[in-house]
């Protein structure tokens, strides 16, 4: 089975090989970076997206500009790790799990005081794979807990991408996805678009397809029509943020297909990893919304397409309350509802926002 | 208030004055129309679009091409009125009001076989004119039997285009809308930008803030947050068939919007002149869907924005069961559930189909 590698060490930790996600599905390029500028860059330039992805990259970012300075005298070398922390940090503010990975790392620094630089190089290498070897594990987990879910011959629908492409590994919501197929199973994936930026048709179509799993891609507002047709079995979603009731933030739409899945009585499950649960939060209300630009949707697809000034109302998650949701399905467990104990129980110290 | 006229004569009846809709909302062209071959261009190219706007500018052409002709010998002038016919009719074959307003005229080609070309094409002239101009009344009419669902301050949610744009006139679900704005009533319209197409955000937005209606574009998903938000009083949409039963076909999209409409304890409203009630058939499911081509979503504007082989679900519309259904707002009133009733007492013999 193929699954797409977002990010992993190339020649043995002499670079670090990315799949630039932007030139998706028009060609697969994969970039070598050999710098925390160039990872920067790619950051910004959403070359990798998905909050797991890019802690992962900037990690390994971090980790090889320490190897590369470690001959530097030692002030030198930490003025030389704080200017990339933050360096990296600015490429994608919003992003939890970035600032997250480069405070694992940086907290190794602090407890390396009496290490020489090559010594805290090497560490810090072996850290940033431990994050990278983590995060595979966590997916697989998910995928491992959510396999009772997906029988031979599941139709499911899915939104936005919470795969390969956005994490270390095989993804969260379409972990048990792989492993199913992995495993025989005869699956088909209805994948939603997701408007504005698409990433249900440009990466969510085409890392499943080249894995082998059919796939059949449909406009958001055409989900419920297949939905009617009796033609979807489960519903499965990633998560942004999960609130202490059980409330899911997640990309804009979700909370729709909840409410049409529940309306045709389609089982709606949440996958994330523990890590995106928050006992801190008691509900999705407060959970801050993020608006996107207007641009995003009058100018979508390069050209105008609304009205250059009509106004827009542009979210760039929803919230779905926890009574529309079947199960969270976690690296730890499937959680059922009322999901407040079972939130509390798994909610981990390192919020883990995946975008 | 300004609303856009889609088609209209220019010079006295000299020309087809026609507006380029595949140039909004970038520019405000006009063209000045005149021959059948360029009215078919214009057909084909989707310069005009919605089944009513579609019917009247062919009858226009169609007339017009008579008037042309008229100093032909009889035989002549009736085979290029046959040619004409046969022209207008190929530019878009699907269109049931074009084969419709086509089919009158040349009812009435027939009733005139005693009399001159000049007076077969000053008769046809009139002909194409009272339908241009019993579209116009029929908006109107649908307008003013829609305006005790607007009262001052409502805010709107719509789906694709059923508007000025479609038609001769005022359209048929923005009808009440430009009405109420007309009488001074606040209003607030949210369109749905309604993929794949974007008639939402190339068409409806353009022409009703053109109007001065407070306007703000979202995707097709976001429609459930407004709701959730509590922030929609009305969903208003057109319709191109309506069953006898009260299902009813309309844009992909509309189904779930009154799934959520449902489930959000918003009124779900349908806007359609008479002749799309279609008594003869029983149910929604009895009504053709036809698909749209795949690359209409892979290659939206332009661009590949999925992988170039995939499967796509594309249906053009959707059927929205008459119990999701609060009212059908038509140019001779409004029919309250059950609808089987209203719909056999209203129903022409024209069906006319609202693409």
């Amino acid at each position: 089975m193929q699954v797409p590698e977002a990010v992993r060490w190339a020649d043995g930790g002499d670079a670090i090989d990315l799949l630039d996600q932007t030139e998706l599905p028009e060609a697969e390029t994969r970039l070598r970076i050999t710098s925390a500028d160039a990872m920067a860059e790619a950051i910004r330039a959403l070359r990798v997206r998905g909050a797991p992805a890019i802690g992962i990259a900037a990690a390994m970012a971090f980790a090889f500009e320490a190897a590369r300075h470690a001959r530097l005298e030692r002030g030198e070398f930490l003025e030389r790790l704080a200017a990339t922390r933050a360096l990296l940090l600015a490429a994608r503010p919003t992003a939890v799990n970035l600032a997250w990975a480069l405070d694992r790392l940086d907290r190794l620094v602090g407890s390396l005081s009496d290490a020489p630089n090559g010594v805290v190089a090497c560490k810090l290498w072996g850290e940033a794979t431990a994050i990278l070897e983590e995060d595979r594990a966590m997916c697989r987990a998910i995928g491992e807990h959510g396999l009772a879910l997906v029988p031979d011959g599941t139709r499911v629908l899915t939104h936005c991408n919470a795969g390969a492409l956005a994490t270390g590994g095989i993804g969260t919501a379409l972990a048990p996805l792989y492993l199913a197929h992995e495993r025989g199973r005869a699956l088909h994936v209805f994948v939603d678009e997701t408007r504005p930026l698409l990433q249900g048709s440009r990466l969510t179509a085409w890392e499943l397809g080249r894995a082998g799993i059919p796939v059949t891609l449909v406009t958001d507002s055409a989900a419920a029509v297949l939905m009617a047709q009796r033609r979807i079995d489960l519903v499965l979603v990633g998560a942004d943020r999960i609130a202490a009731n059980g409330d899911v933030a997640n990309k804009v739409g979700t909370y729709g297909l909840a409410v049409l899945a529940r309306y045709h009585q389609v089982p709606f499950y949440v996958a994330a990893p523990c890590s995106t649960l928050d006992a801190f939060t008691p509900t999705g209300a407060g959970i801050p919304i993020e608006e996107r630009a207007a641009d995003e949707i009058r100018r979508g697809f390069g050209r105008l397409t609304a009205p250059a000034d009509v106004a827009v109302f542009a979210p760039a998650f929803d919230v779905t309350p926890a009574a529309l949701i079947s199960g969270i399905l976690t690296d730890r467990g499937v959680l059922e509802p009322p999901f407040v104990d079972g939130v509390a129980r798994l909610t981990t110290t390192a919020p883990d926002v995946v975008a």
